[in-house]
């Protein structure tokens, strides 16, 4: 095996996204020089994928790269930042160019759309695993925090819920899985742009990569306030709603991770407007409830009766 | 097991080195949102530290949390950076409190003494494994990069080279360790004030993590030159001479990895007043060796001989 580290890197990621004149110096020195705009705050997010966790070990590297840089961009468009730039440290248990181009590939895709460019990062040997940290622009009075929804807000969701959770669901079940849905899992799509354009509109906002009710149950906790959500007016793709119907269990859309959909709190006179602009960019948005004083989360069922829920959520200790 | 993932980071991390006022959010949102001084480049470092790779999985966690800063540390000091921040992606086979608080009290370690604050990252379940990335802030024109070395300059190092890898060695043969030289291996210094010094005037400079060949080679291709360097002014710990004079093998200061003391080149005329603020720091400065034209490293032996060196280093791939 000729190929070195240093090699490795080279060949596959000193190229990778659109050339930007704020990178003073990218990959190839001890750091990475790089120029903030002035007037706006730096956002940065930083997520590991690990094989076995996050990902089954042969599944596609191209779906691996571009995945672990659509978790961060998803926790961009949750702060309402502008990607700029990524890092990524790459473990491997071996060199296997097939696999580094093919995941650089995937990579690729995604940074290319979104203007990120790879500015460092590390290739190591061990369990394969992937580490990857978003850099964004936002002003910072625009960032829309976790912390900011208040009484009488509507809480919202973009896209449909369940999608990547109903895949996984099929896959570790051995069964064949609609395509639809596996794409959702394995090539989700941030809503950037959304998250974006929600700046100075949403009161607060979190990307649901945990499951609806932990990641709304962020929100709660942070703005300190409760919710209420219909259960009857989740966003729901025909298979999830589906299975839905078949099991009666609402673990689907409210507690399998992945989804990488915004679910934002807006004061209910925003509402059209949002979903004007939403429809614009080809995306749907739902409201599914309201906030409420106090804590917690409950759901209005069909027949209408009111559950409390705790947040339970997707949480890869305790799986 | 009841601590959930999000306790976890919680107890752990939510409040590891000093508060900063550029600091506008820190652990606990989607993303982090910092604000870079006008003026300042923005200079970032990811690195990865595998168990079984670059660490034994029985290490002591406060180690493994102090190394894992020190690396990136490293790095800052080898472009004359100033820390700022640090994002800490840790996974885990399964929560250990105890091996988690013991890490963040190692991490903490460092991060305090160089105003470093955590402001954000991942945990995750899966092969022990430990990625950070730094962030200092550099003026953009007073940047050291590999790049700029030329003919006629010194090539000159801190400190003192292979104890680390002596303490490997050792330790891998099952050894007693000289507490000197494991302290050397587990809680190196990064030598960020001299790198910081050095701004202005060192033309080029680099931190040695895989051995002085291997990364005064990189200032080399970078430079486009070459070097000899004289093999009895490779500034060496008595264990570590003792063990040269033994073997004969000048693999240990010259091949073996995690020194992380600094390489960088000089005009002649301003060594004297390196070698005065380095003392000031505490730290030694060696002249090793001149910068010439061409390519490539040779190394002036004991007898006079000059002998050519291929960039052989620590790669962890090749090990």
């Amino acid at each position: 095996m000729s190929l070195s580290e240093f090699d490795l890197i080279r060949a596959c990621f000193t190229d990778v996204g659109p050339c930007r004149s704020d990178v003073g110096l990218g990959v190839g020195d001890d750091c990475a020089l790089l120029e903030v705009p002035a007037g706006q705050s730096l956002a940065v997010s930083m997520d590991t994928l690990v094989a076995g966790t996050h990902f089954f070990s042969d599944c596609d590297p191209s779906a691996v790269g571009y995945k672990s840089l659509a978790v961060g961009l998803s926790d961009l468009a949750a702060m309402g930042a502008d990607p700029a730039w990524s890092t990524l440290a790459l473990t491997l248990p071996r060199v296997d160019s097939d696999w580094v181009r093919e995941f650089a590939t995937g990579y690729s895709r995604l940074s290319k759309p979104y203007g990120m460019r790879l500015v460092g990062g590390d290739t190591t040997c061990g369990p394969l695993s992937v580490t990857v940290q978003v850099h964004g622009f936002v002003p910072p009075s625009a960032a829309v925090r976790r912390g900011g929804a208040r009484v009488g807000d509507l809480v919202c969701v973009s896209g449909t819920l369940g999608d990547a959770g109903l895949a996984l669901r099929h896959l570790l079940a051995g069964e064949a899985v609609d395509p639809s849905l596996r794409r959702r899992l394995e090539y989700p799509t941030p809503r950037v742009e959304l998250g974006r354009r929600l700046r100075g509109l949403a009161t607060a906002m979190i990307d649901i990569s945990d499951g609806l009710a932990a990641d709304l149950g962020h929100i709660l906790d942070a703005s300190r306030v409760a919710a209420e959500i219909d259960l009857m007016k989740l966003p729901l793709s025909p298979p999830v709603a589906d299975a839905v119907s078949e099991s009666s269990d609402w673990g689907l859309p409210l507690a399998s991770g992945d989804d990488y959909e915004l679910c934002f709190c807006l004061p209910a006179e925003r509402l059209m407007q949002v979903k004007d602009f939403a429809a614009s960019l080809g995306c749907s948005v739902a409201q599914i409830g309201v906030i409420r004083a106090g804590s917690g989360l409950t759901c209005r069922l069909p027949g209408g009766d009111i559950w409390p829920l705790a947040q339970v959520g997707y949480d890869h200790f305790l799986q």
